[in-house]
């Protein structure tokens, strides 16, 4: 089925949940909000939200689920997390146990969800303003890095920043940090912009996930929080168990990108 | 010792903690942040951080502390909650038991503290704008109201927002809401202007909390969420124990009211 079917978040959950749809979320449903998805036991489910509301840049909340019900009820009605995603990663200790398509099997009734915000909303309001992305130019995923800023710890979780880069020139990169202002609760403004190694970036054409992309002359290099920021604090942390999405298969919502303006 | 002694946030909670100031905060080292105070044990801390999560306008987090910690590490390092607010209200199963100028004997190793941002942040922006402020003007507390809006269940809490109101005519009311809207940690901006009866309040004069304070001709009465939404969300969770401080003798912290701007 072409992904231009999917015109909704809607959709697209239901195709997810028929297990119809299990590749990349990225250009599906344009314009609706996108989440990172972390599922972890009641137990931890107080520090994490702590350090949720400690971190807000690299963790910006926009569901939290109440103990045992998969819906999220806030930015989904009638949604399933536990079948309307396309993949999920499951974690064991801290480490990657393997990727499924659903998590009906895995499911506890103490699991508590969280949504968390995504660069997606951002860059769509960039590429409306003429800023250019170059990844997306590119056709590759978004360089991302571990900094030496360390993440606020918040009970057992703690772990570093890890930020997003996007090459900009430098009058660009501000109308860049104007846009993305009005997006709190998707990573915001930039946290840094210039010299790698001020914030502990040894290469830029190392990255320590996603692809290495290309500067051009006169561009500097942009940093947001990023969204594997709270997947690094997981893995910290050890948890008996975990459930994330696959990176880029992604939740979407029946919010509209709109509507993260000012929140 | 003159209030105007008290310059710093550091100051007010010295003070406090040695016993020298037992008054309302209000006037006390202007510019400073001062946040509402709510303590309850961990096994309550997920629900209500989510009930916080999940209502932002009544609610608006400014620090969590870890369980059994008693220092407000994020807005005032090196602080006490128990002994650094000039007065202290105990609740038990939803009931006032009675008012104290500390808890240390109340103090237990699973209580986690909640600081809330409070309306002084944006009341002292909006009269260094020039907006008039009603109720200092008139030398009383702020009227508040509980309305029919129900805030955002969470976990065992629930309950009606709360809102404060001041009257505005209507230019002045659009250029408070400009300013407010620059403080969402601290409210932000108005939930409601006009009609009162919109939102479940019958009579302006008879406040549920507060005074009643006069409207001139021209004015409309403009609405905030409040931060006693959340005294009456832990009352009607009736917990075995809960801690807040007395109304209007808040915890001052470090951070400036400028630190609160856009955040």
């Amino acid at each position: 089925m072409p992904t231009e079917y999917y015109a909704t978040g809607a959709d697209v959950r239901a195709a997810c949940r028929r297990g119809q749809w299990t590749g990349p979320t990225p250009g599906l449903a344009l314009g609706y909000v996108q989440a990172n998805l972390v599922v972890l036991p009641r137990e931890w489910a107080f520090d994490f939200l702590l350090f949720c509301h400690r971190n807000p840049k690299p963790c910006p909340l926009l569901d939290v689920t109440e103990p045992g019900n998969p819906e999220a009820q806030l930015v989904a009605a009638g949604s399933d997390l536990r079948t309307d995603l396309p993949a999920y990663r499951i974690w064991r200790n801290g480490e990657l146990e393997g990727e499924t398509d659903n998590i009906l099997r895995y499911w506890q009734d103490d699991f508590v969800a969280f949504l968390i915000g995504c660069s997606f909303t951002f860059e769509n309001a960039l590429l409306a303003a003429g800023v250019p992305v170059r990844h997306i130019e590119q056709g590759v995923n978004v360089p991302m890095y571990r900094t030496n800023i360390p993440c606020r710890p918040a009970g057992r979780f703690s772990g570093p920043l890890v930020v997003s880069m996007r090459p900009l020139l430098p009058a660009v990169a501000v109308k860049a940090t104007q846009i993305c202002s009005r997006f709190p609760r998707a990573h915001g403004a930039p946290v840094h912009f210039g010299d790698p190694a001020t914030i502990g970036i040894r290469d830029l054409n190392q990255p320590d996930y996603g692809d290495a992309v290309t500067l051009r002359p006169g561009e500097v290099p942009v940093f947001w929080a990023c969204g594997v920021t709270p997947q690094a604090a997981l893995a910290s942390a050890q948890l008996p168990i975990a459930i994330t999405h696959k990176p880029g298969h992604m939740f979407v919502t029946d919010w509209k990108d709109a509507d993260l303006e000012g929140q």
